[in-house]
Formats: C-alpha cells, sequence, structure tokens
C-alpha cells in the first residue's frame, strides 16, 4: 500500500473527511450510529479546519431530525452547499423534505450509516429498512461497501450532487462500515478541488433564493400543470448516472480504484451470481475468493441504487449467469419480494433467456453475515430447487424460510492475524485497541482493521474487540471466529461468557484476573478448562488491576494489557512496539509530567513482563461443574440466559412465538446477575446514621435498607448484621444496609454520596462477594416495611423485591 | 337500486360512516382531502352517535399527524381500538409510527384520501404517491375505487384488521372518491356487529398493556436475536390475505356485491389487459363496455395491494393475456419503473410464457384520466412497438414519454344527463348542487353523481360542478366533457374561461348577469357567441342577483339558478323539483319563521319563470373581438394565462423547461385580475376623515390611500376626484382613496370598517368599472410617498406597487 494519505480511520470519519470538504452548512440531529460524523465535523469546524471554498463549515443542530430536514432544504435553496447525516428514524423524519429537495433540484447530500428501523422491537444496529424507505423519494442513492469505499464514494455523491442538481444520499452498513477501523487511503482536499465543477457551484448560487432577484418556490399546483412540470425533471435523473459514471472514472484516474454503477466481480463465466450492495459484498468477494475457488461463481456490487440504470446492470453480467440470488438486507412484510429483487427481476423481464432470479434476506439488525452463509446462499442457488426468499443466518423452524449454513466457516486470507478481546464497557479496552490498530497502521505496512461489539448496556455492559491485521488487504466484514490471540479483562466473564468458542487451535488465552494459578482450579469453570485442553491453548493470567493500583493508575489496566497483547500476539517486533507505545504516551501525556509518564511506561512494562504462562492440566479435559440448583422461568432460561452469554444467534424464531408482537415479560432484571464490579461496597454499621442517602443515589437499586423485627432478625444467616433502628416509631426495629454484589456495577456513588464523617459505606478492592450473595438472597424475603418507606425518601428500598410474572 | 339502506354521500362520509364503528378512539390532525372523515368522526360523537361497542368515540386532535400516529399507537398498546384519517405529508409523518404498530401486531386502521406529496410544488390533490411512500411499513394496503367500494372496504379493512392482527391502511383518490357525491347503499351497524371477531376484539384488549399484568413493549433488540423475531411474525402476514378474502366473500353475502384480492372484468379471452388500483379502474371499465365494446380488453383491479398475493394476481388473470399494461398514479425518479409494475412483472417473473408487461404513469396531481386516455393506453399495448414508461394525459415533448389521445372523449352510457356549473367559491353554487344531489338520489330511482372542481384560490376562486344523473350506475370518475346543460353563475366568467367549450350539441347555456339581451350583442365575448351558435345552444339568461336583492335574500342566488336548473335540465318533472326544493327549504328554516320560508318559496317559483330563453342570433358564428393591446411578459401570456383560463391542461411539459425544479416568477398577481367581485367599494370623499383604515383592512389590498402632488392631479384622468390632504406635513398634497375593480372581491370590509357617521366608503350593487380601472391604471404611477407612509399605519397602500421580473 504506496499511496500517498493512509490513514486508520472509521467509515464516519471517512465520510466526515469528504463531505467537510464540500460543505458550507451542515444541518443535524445525532442519532447512532451516524452521530460521529457530525461531530467530527463540529470539532474540525471548532478547530478552523477550511472547506474547498475556504470557509469553516457552519453546523446547526435542531431539535430532530425533521427540523435538520427542514434546515437542509432551506440552507440549500437560499444557496449554501448543505448537508446532513443520519440513519434509521431520524432518516425517517426527513421523508417529508426529502421529496422537496427532489422536487426543487437541490444539491443536498445525506450520508447515512444505515440503520435498522424499530419495529417489533428498537435496534440500534444495521441494515438497509431505513435507506429502502426512502427510496421512492427521488434522491440518488449511492452504496458504499468498505471504509475506502466511503472515502471514494462520498467525493462522487458530492461531485454528483452539485453537477447534476439530484440530491444525494451515500449510504454505508451502520456500526459495520460506519464504526469499522480500517487502514485506507484519504482523498486531500486540493484534489477534491480539481474535480469540482465550480460553474456547477456558481451557477447554484445564481439560482438561489434572494430578495435582489425575487421569485417564488413551494408554489400549490392545480391538476392543470401539476404532473407536466413533475415531469420536466426527469432529464436530470437520466443525466444523473453519466455524471456519476464520469466521476468514478475521475476517482479512479486519481486513485487507481475505479468504480462503475454496476461492478462485476468473479469469474468471467460464471453462471452462478450473487447482487447485493453494502458491506456484505466484500463478505462474498472474500468467500469466493478464498473458499469457493473451484467454482465458476460471480457477485455484482450495486453503487448507484437510484437511479437504477438497467442497462449498466445487464452489461455489468456476464452473458454466461444461468442464476443469480439477490439478497436484501431488509424486510417488507407483504411486498411480493424485497426492494433490490424487484428491480433485478424487472430488469431480466423482457429477455426470454432470462436466469432465474431468486431472492433472500439476510443481516436484519446487524445479524452477522459470514463466510458460511454465502457459502449456503451460493450452495442454494446450485440446488435443484432453489429456496425463493429466503432467510439466512437464522434458523427459521416456524416458517422454514432459513438456510442451513455452517457457523464456524471463516474466509480470511492465510496469514491474518486475528484478536479478540472481551472488555467491561468503559474500561478502556475498546480504546486501547483502537491505539493497537493505529500503531500497526500507521508505523507499517500492514492492514489492520478493528470492529467492536457492543452489548446495548453499553456502559457496563461487555465489549468485544475484533481485531485483524495483515498483509493484504482485509475484506472480511463479519465477526471473527478463528482468534488467534483472545483476551479476557474481567474476571467476572468466564463464568458469564463462552469465552474461548472462537480460539483457534494452538492459540493464546490472556486472562487477567486476581486469582493465583493455585486458585485456578477452583475458580475457572468446567468449560473453560476443558476447551484449554481441546484447543491445545497458551494460556496467560495477569492480574493487571493489581498492577494499576500499585503503579497509581487505579483502574486504568488498558495500557498493561495491550502491552500485554503485543508481547504474546506477536503481529509486529515487541521492541517497535514498546517504542510506538512509548511514543504515544509521550503524545498524550506529556504535558501532564514526569510522574504521568513515568506511571504509563511502567505499565508497558508490566504488561511485557507481568503475566505468567500457565500449564494447563490434562485432566482439564474432563472437568465438570456441579449442577446448580436455583429454578428459574422458562423464559429466563431459553431466552435470556442464552443471550446474556452472547449466544442470542443460536436462538430460532420459533422462541417468538406468542411474542411476535415483541412484548417481552417483565422483571427480567431479577435473573441478570452479573457481577461484573471490581470493588463493592460494604456496611459499616458502627458510623452509620441511617439517613438511606446511599440507596437513594444507586442507579442500579444494588443498595438498600431494610427494617427487621426481632423474629427476623433471629431468622438471618449468619454474618446479617444489623442495628438498633433509630427514629420515632421505628422502636423494636433492626436497621440494616444490603448490598447485592451482583447488582452492584462498583460506581462507587453510594460511598461518595455518604454524608458520615468517618464513612458507613466503603469501597474495598474486591469484586463478587458470595457470603454476600446468601445475606443479598435473604434480604429479599423480608416484607416491605411502610414504616421504612414512610421513614425518608428513598429509592430502590425493599419494597422494589424482584417481581416476575409471564 | 332496490337496497334497502340507499343514501347520498361522498367517500370520505362513507368511510367515516364504516370506521366510527370499530373505532374506540380516533386520534387525528386534519389535512386535505382527508378532514371531513374526522371531522364528521368529531361531529357524529358530540350528538352521542354509538360504535359497535355501544360507546361514542374519542377523538382526538393532536398537534400534527406525527402526534396523531404516536397517539394512534399508544391508544391501541393499552387496548383501544384506534382509527386515523390522513393523506400525503401527513401520513408521511406517520411512517415511523407506522413500522411500530406493524411490528407490534396492533390493528390500527388508516383511512387515506390518497393525494400527491408535494415535490416541485404542492398539490392539494390527489394521486398514490403518499400511500406508495409506505408500502414497506409492513401495513396491508386496501385499495376502494369508488364511493360505493370505500363504504365496503372499509369494513372488510377494520374486521380483518381485527381479526389479523395486521394494521392497515384503506385508502382511495383524493377528491375524486373522497369528495365525489354519488348514491350508494349503506351497511348498516347491526351488520357489521354481525361480522365482527368478538373473540379477537376480546383477545386483543386481554393483551394490552396494564399495570395489572404487565409486560414490556419497546425492547431494544441486539444482533442475537432482532432478525428471528423479526421474521416471527411473518405467519401474521402469510395468513392474512385469507381473512380479507373471507370477509370480502361475507360483504358479498350481505349486500350482493362480490370483492376478491384482485377483481377481473372484461372479455374472458382477452389478451391486452390493464392492472390499475384506485377510481380509474371504473374509467377503465366504462371505457371497455362502451367505447371499445369490439376488443377483447380486461382490467385487473387490485384490491389487497399489500400483502400482495402472487398467486391470486395471477389466478384472476385470464389465460389468453398476451400484453399487460400497468397503471400506477405516482413517479419515483430514479426507479427502474413504478411500484405496482415491478410487482406485477415480477409476479410474471418465473414463467416462460409470460406476456409482455410494460408501465405507465397517469393522474399524478389529480390530472383528470378520461375514457380517451384509457383508448390510448390501450392503443400502445396493442401496438408493434409499445411505448414503456410512458405518460398519459399530458403532453410530453421534453421526454416525449407521453400517449397521444383525445382529450374529448367520453364513454358515459345513453342516457346520462350530464350539468357543469360555473360558481364563485363561496357563492352556494356547489351547496345547492348537493341538494340537487341529494333530492334525485333520495326521491327517485336515479343514480346520480357530483363533482366539485375548486381553483386552489378557493373562496374567490372559481368552482365548477359536474353533475351526472341516469338510471344506471354511474361509473365515470372523470370531469363532465359533454355537457346537456351549463349554467355560469357569474358575469364576469365570460372573459374568463371556455364556458361553452364542453357543452354538447343542442344543450343548454344559462348565463347569470345583470345585462339586458339588448346588451348581450355589445358585452359576450365573440367566443361565446360563436360557440352558441356552432353548438345550437339553447341560451338562457337570468338576473339572479337582481331578482336575490328584491327578494331580501341579499347576494344569496343559489336557490334561484337551483330552480331554474330543474326547470331547464330535465332530469325530474318540475313539479316534483318544486315540491323538494320546498320540502328542503321547510327543513332548512322551519324554525326561522314564515317570512324566511316564504322568501326562499319565492325564490324557487323565480328560477322556475324568471330566465328568459334568448335567441342566438345567426351573425354571432362570425363574431370577432377587438385585439387587445396590453403589453404582458411571456411567461405570463403562455403559463398563466392559460391556466386562469382554465386551460392548464394544455399546457406542455417544455413550458417548465428553465423552471424544472418548481420555481416561478413572482410579481404575477398584477397580470391576474379577476373581477368577479358583485360590488366594489365606491369612495365618498366629502365624508372622508383619511383615517386609511379601509386599506389597512382590504385583504387583497384592493383599496389604497394615496398624496397626489398638484402636478400629478393636473395630470390625473377625468374623475379621478382628490380632496385636501389633512395633518401635519401634508401641506400641498391631495388626498384620495383609490379602489382596484378587478381586484376587489367585494367583501365589503372596507365599508364595514370606514368609522365615519355617514360611510365614506359604500358599497353599490355594482362589479367591475371600466372608469374605475383607468383611475387604477393612473393610480399605480404614482410615486411611493414616505409621508403616506408615516403618517398612519397602512397596509396595502400606494408603495406596493405592481412589481415583477423574471
Amino acid at each position: 500500500m504506496a499511496g500517498k494519505n493512509i490513514k486508520t480511520m472509521d467509515g464516519n470519519t471517512a465520510a466526515a473527511h469528504v463531505s467537510y470538504a464540500f460543505t458550507d452548512v451542515a444541518a443535524i440531529y445525532p442519532i447512532t450510529p451516524s452521530s460521529s460524523m457530525a461531530e467530527q465535523v463540529d470539532e474540525w469546524a471548532a478547530y478552523g479546519r477550511k472547506n474547498l471554498f475556504g470557509q469553516t463549515v457552519k453546523l446547526v443542530e435542531m431539535q430532530s431530525e425533521a427540523g435538520a430536514a427542514g434546515t437542509v432544504h432551506g440552507s440549500l435553496a437560499v444557496g449554501a452547499l448543505t448537508t446532513t447525516y443520519t440513519a434509521s428514524q431520524g432518516l425517517l423524519l426527513m421523508i417529508p423534505n426529502m421529496y422537496k429537495m427532489a422536487g426543487e433540484l437541490l444539491p443536498a447530500v445525506f450520508h447515512v450509516s444505515a440503520r435498522t428501523v424499530a419495529t417489533h422491537a428498537l435496534s440500534i444496529f444495521g441494515d438497509h429498512s431505513d435507506v429502502m424507505a426512502t427510496r421512492q423519494t427521488g434522491f440518488a442513492l449511492l452504496a458504499s461497501g468498505s471504509v475506502q469505499e466511503v472515502m471514494d464514494l462520498s467525493a462522487v455523491a458530492h461531485l454528483s450532487a452539485i453537477k447534476g442538481r439530484v440530491p444525494f444520499m451515500h449510504f454505508f452498513d451502520g456500526f459495520r462500515t460506519s464504526a469499522e477501523i480500517q487502514k485506507i487511503e484519504t482523498i486531500e482536499y486540493d484534489e477534491l478541488a480539481e474535480l469540482l465543477d465550480w460553474q456547477a457551484v456558481a451557477d447554484f448560487k445564481a439560482r438561489s433564493m434572494s430578495p435582489n432577484s425575487a421569485f417564488i418556490r413551494g408554489t400549490a399546483q392545480n391538476p392543470d400543470i401539476f404532473f407536466q412540470a413533475r415531469e420536466a425533471s426527469q432529464p436530470f435523473y437520466d443525466a444523473l448516472p453519466g455524471i456519476v459514471s464520469d466521476y468514478m472514472d475521475k476517482i479512479g484516474e486519481l486513485t487507481g480504484r475505479q468504480y462503475h454503477l454496476f461492478d462485476y466481480v468473479g469469474a468471467p463465466d460464471a453462471e452462478d451470481v450473487i447482487v447485493a450492495m453494502g458491506s456484505v459484498c466484500d463478505t462474498i468477494e472474500e468467500t469466493m475468493e478464498n473458499l469457493l475457488t473451484d467454482r465458476k461463481l460471480g457477485l455484482v456490487k450495486v453503487r448507484l441504487y437510484r437511479p437504477f440504470v438497467v442497462e449498466a446492470f445487464l452489461a455489468a453480467l456476464p452473458d454466461t449467469v444461468k442464476r443469480i440470488c439477490v439478497l436484501d438486507r431488509t424486510k417488507e412484510p407483504g411486498a411480493p419480494g424485497e426492494p433490490l429483487y424487484l428491480d433485478v427481476r424487472s430488469a431480466f423481464f423482457d429477455f426470454a433467456d432470462a436466469p432465474m432470479v431468486i431472492g433472500g434476506r439476510y443481516g436484519l439488525g446487524s445479524k452477522d453475515t459470514t463466510p458460511g452463509q454465502i457459502v449456503a446462499v451460493f450452495d442454494n442457488l446450485a440446488a435443484a430447487t432453489p429456496k425463493e426468499h429466503f432467510t439466512v443466518g437464522i434458523n427459521d423452524d416456524v416458517s422454514m424460510s432459513s438456510l442451513d449454513y455452517d457457523p464456524r466457516l471463516s474466509a480470511e486470507p492465510e496469514g491474518t492475524i486475528m484478536c479478540k478481546f472481551w472488555g467491561l464497557g468503559s474500561d478502556g479496552t475498546v480504546g486501547a485497541n483502537k491505539t493497537a490498530i493505529k500503531i500497526i497502521g500507521d508505523y507499517t505496512d500492514q492492514y489492520a482493521q478493528g470492529y467492536f461489539a457492543y452489548d446495548s448496556k453499553k456502559s457496563g455492559g461487555v465489549t468485544i474487540s475484533h481485531l485483524r491485521f495483515g498483509h493484504s488487504p482485509i475484506k472480511s466484514p463479519y465477526l471473527i471466529t478463528r482468534a488467534d490471540y483472545v483476551a479476557c479483562h474481567n474476571q467476572s466473564y468466564v463464568h458469564q461468557y463462552d469465552l474461548l468458542k472462537d480460539l483457534k487451535d494452538g492459540g493464546a488465552f490472556m486472562l487477567n484476573a486476581r486469582w493465583t494459578v493455585d486458585e485456578l482450579e477452583a475458580n475457572l469453570p468446567a468449560l473453560v478448562k476443558r476447551q484449554l485442553v481441546e484447543k491445545h491453548a497458551r494460556f496467560y493470567l495477569i492480574d493487571a488491576y493489581k498492577i494499576a493500583r500499585e503503579l497509581g493508575l487505579g483502574n486504568y489496566i488498558n495500557m498493561i494489557m495491550q502491552a500485554a497483547f503485543f508481547k504474546l500476539a506477536n503481529v509486529i517486533p515487541i521492541e517497535d512496539a514498546i517504542k510506538y507505545l512509548r511514543e504515544g504516551i509521550d503524545a498524550a501525556y506529556s504535558r501532564k509530567g514526569q510522574a504521568i509518564l513515568d506511571m504509563n511506561y511502567a505499565a508497558v512494562d508490566a504488561g511485557v513482563n507481568a503475566f505468567i504462562e500457565v500449564e494447563v492440566p490434562a485432566a482439564w479435559a474432563d472437568a465438570q461443574d456441579e449442577p446448580t440448583s436455583r429454578e428459574i422461568p422458562a423464559f429466563i432460561e431459553e431466552v435470556l440466559v442464552p443471550m446474556n452469554r452472547q449466544e442470542g444467534d443460536s436462538l430460532p424464531v420459533s422462541i417468538f412465538v406468542d411474542r411476535e408482537d415483541g412484548h417481552f415479560p417483565s422483571g427480567t432484571s431479577a435473573y441478570e446477575k452479573r457481577g461484573v464490579a471490581q470493588s463493592v461496597p460494604i456496611w459499616v454499621p458502627e458510623h452509620c446514621t441511617q439517613c438511606n442517602q446511599c440507596a437513594f443515589v444507586c442507579p442500579h437499586s444494588a443498595i438498600r435498607p431494610a427494617l427487621l423485627t426481632p423474629e427476623e432478625v433471629a431468622a438471618a444467616p449468619e454474618g446479617f448484621v444489623t442495628i438498633e433502628a433509630k427514629g420515632k416509631g421505628m422502636e423494636g426495629f433492626a436497621y440494616r444496609i444490603q448490598t447485592s454484589p451482583l447488582d452492584c456495577m462498583g460506581c462507587s456513588s453510594c460511598a461518595e454520596v455518604c454524608p458520615t464523617k468517618e464513612k458507613s459505606l466503603i469501597m474495598p478492592e474486591i469484586g463478587w462477594d458470595k457470603a454476600e450473595e446468601a445475606n443479598w438472597e435473604y434480604f429479599t424475603t423480608l416484607p416491605v416495611r411502610d414504616k421504612l418507606v414512610s421513614k425518608t425518601t428513598v429509592k430502590g428500598s425493599q419494597f422494589a423485591k424482584p417481581y416476575f410474572e409471564f
């Protein structure tokens, strides 16, 4: 990769970079996963970055996407090149104004990180249901499938909108592309300036509304002329594909990356061809290249989805094609087929020798689309009676629509190093991994890719980082299932997740835990033990929390874990890694003084040296856990437990029978104890004034006050300490502050709010406490005490008992 | 028509009638042309009408359609059967909630009077662009094509939504069906109650959200389960067509009117078939029946558009079909074809012997779709090389998409009496015509249809009433072009419109004017004269304004003109008509005393007797007008003058080249003098206090004050009376109040607001005044006087001069 402007960035940054150049005004309302596009434009403007016109972008945040769209429309009408960034419901709110912008031939550009529209449930994740809801508006729709394509096609969108007078929506897969970090080549602003049609900009400005050259926009037209006036804009749509194609050629000349309205890859004599758009194209291409090399297969990547140029589509396909499968990343219930499928069927309709065309749905709500699924799609296409309107990526045991596939199949090229990190949301793991990718991307010839799968619980939820490194471009827009290196940054996760499922045979497993090697026998679950043996894993143990505390870094373990990763993963020589890490520390902390610098240098050294390689006992091959006896409702057992173990992908459609309308039982959090806190509060009875403020402030209701009768005190387990309750009407009651160690997230708000001089709540450096769990179990059996409720204003006191009902 | 429950009503009333029965809550925000549905529900609720559940409907008006949709969603979630009524942009604002309602399987019903979505211009008129913007939401879409179908299929929508748990949008053509008055058979509430699945209602209520049976709706789902849960609802969509079909059968048993998912009409061995939905289906059917009887043609009426059942569609068509033309009433720029076209192409795709399928657009923005256009569509279909993606109803001389057609072709069955009335908005003509239809519909065996074409200027604009009467059902959802009777209720219209263009040979023309027969020679334009001769017209003259004033009815001429119509149009015996008109008067005014009753009886008598038949001089065959010399800009000449003459339909697409973005020049109202006022204000200088309040209050700036120098006074035309200007700094100036007789609408606000004891403004009973027009012309040449502006607060004083610039 010898290009001049190599940078490591995500898709949103690539879109923001190009869009800034062409934007006078950005009118926005932030929505996941588009927000960081607008945030970066805002930040660059604040720092005075100049667009192609020598000005900083004026960013306007409105009250909603409806207002943002109105602002885009109005801003364009007065001659400002205007851009917005949105997704999902945000995009839906823009639809009325989209018709107006298209009708008035205004060169708006929307960059959309395509996201699922909420139906039976909300999803912040990705599919094309939002984009497809706008295909009738008259906008041009341009699809990118990777971070590099976002960079290149963003430019095509802006350039073509200005020249062609048709507004553009440039879209790419939310999260998968918007948040995937890749090493790419950027296009610089002087290069963009040369491509811009400056006369078209001047003409656009000359057409703008002004009191100095008054005219009317937004008339009301009657049946007499509306239809004629509506058809008058047709020539602009007829001309647009040529303009887009021309700019694709110019970008090709500039970058060496040539795009077409439809790009075909695969065998020149392919008989089986997939038609798709978005990030799945890279998965398909990689699967064809690395898994299905012996078959004559092809792929049409749809770039310009609207206007859909039938002739260009047909010309892109080899004459040999006999069977076509169209993949749509949306579901339109009641339609005779999904949108791209209908377009492709219509394109071939007039030909007597038309190929077979079938369609399927994939990837809804960011369901990971893997090489195994692509193999299944090609297998289905070649079958004697292919399944039509199929789904792939799920087990649909209700409508029987799904294709069987091998979920473990992977298609990365040889030599790709793959790493997977299990971190606690906001523990710094993701940030550290981003640094690692930047180091490898920016300082070496290697390609790097990072993707971060967040739990919807965000802060406090699990984050799984998927990192790939290699010497050829990485076209694997799917999660890692064959990791060379797996790191678990939170000890409690060994009980919760199947951490080693995706470890390669002979791979490395790094566990951060406060256990000694000897304590592993008692604490590691049997599944982990068995997998370590079966996979011939190299097993490493580190107590990064202890090291961090000793170095004065508090809970910040990320520098230590990152150094350990570089030492073990062997992506670059460790000496180089240490050098780059220290340079990064210098850049980040040089103004904070030598002590801070030294502390971080020491963390790097510790990470490289302080872990222990654990010899995996052969006996672990037969490890078995003692059976647990807790009774839980069927829904929890069948749905929530697998979901919480990150195994929800395996749930079949039939699990949702009788809850097709998306309703879930309430009270499920009572069964969702995570125990992820590194430290949980301990009550110091002798200091307590019984003010209940700790319970009031706890965001998870994990700490609660109780009043007990003497009988209840007598029945309490050992260690269930109480004191005499204070206050009028409390005579004869005992009082206690109870912590739920599994619910606590370790935020320490309770300890901070405690008003007593000598704290009645302390946060020792211990996490989940089995003895305290027993106390909590007893606590939840105590009756509600009105007296306690009326004593003071408390939130989350004992009257909020676990509650469950189907 | 022997049915038991015959009523004369429009489509909105039919939808409101049925929807009320099934509705607990109606959450609305009014938008043209849907408003009267909600208004009637509101009114019925206010009067205590009971729905099927023995309750009055609770109607909630929100701040916008977005709020209305949210209310529908929330109301359904708590177990209230909830309905809304909307169109166009209003419907677009509901899209986000529509996905939620469908996803949560809630039985919402939307009744949509389909209306154009604003693009290059707003249109309050009808096409399917709004409905098509929602086809991806998961709603079921059910189409009605006539008022009777609205009655019948509204019931199918509600019944099926409740039983099938999928929300329904029931739609019909805005204005054409929503406001068309037809004699139909209603379905009564006891009949609907028998069809309702009461268990399904109980189940719906049992599933509602309640603190007594808590569960969660609206969860956020991650990639692990979203896709599976989304597919779980598929069986409801698979089951829905069967439910709809079943209810269509039950409605058929009840009413004798049998519907299917797709209804085929035409030759059993047709080779050429149109596929369409909405009111155009009746036009097509009528054209096949009355104009193209010698050809083997067919029509598929699409009823259930979503879910689109491919098998049912294919089964509806005869095996003989060779060529299919799909008509779409929307334009989706950039799509490979319009929506219904794509569906039909896909439906036939897998068949080796599939017929040819082409598509075309028609009727955008309520462009009238006539039998001549349908003939053109069938001719194109049968041509050697049919035009694909055509337009019909316009002259597209830019993209050359349009089909040629004969605009004068009509297909009403023999014996249909057709009448056309030119009235001034808010002059009572429309109301009187509605009464006439009700009389004929309710008291006779005849069928009746009324449609009212409004100028977008509404009050003060022209209204053209199209009335048909006949002994067979009237399936002509298009404007009248072969009238038996044309009435012009406003004298000034003879100069403005081609009133007689649509008069049949030998038809009757009734002109309300203050002219005597002798004055016609000097006042009637040559075009009117020539047409009267050419068409062998019977020509009648009445001065209804004079009669109304003499009777004490002021400007209310409608009773007089209605009686004259009954006398001349000969739809029912005049004795019967008089009886029914008097009964109507009794019902309306009996509580207002005998004097009012007598006044209206007298108006009826006058209408029957007071008109004169004018003998048309043979010499009028060669009548010529003197050429006018006024210079007007090309845009006015080419665009606005034809539009204002109601001839905008003839403007070709090329007229809009260079204004494809919908912009129009400003200042055009200076060239749009209408002169429709029956009386214009006359200034009485000797009473004037120069307060300028008359100018301030005038809504059309038709009355304005002026200050003049002695030189300007000297240069003024004769009759340009001025008085000495009052006030400090006004020394030496003359003062005048000037009326623009052509701009004045005759509202008399100026006279009413005049504070002088003896009025300085009076409203004599005269309209447009040629002498005053000359004064106005001079007035507009006077310079702006700051003194006048500062003297008092005036709106529309002389500084607002005619302004025009391209």
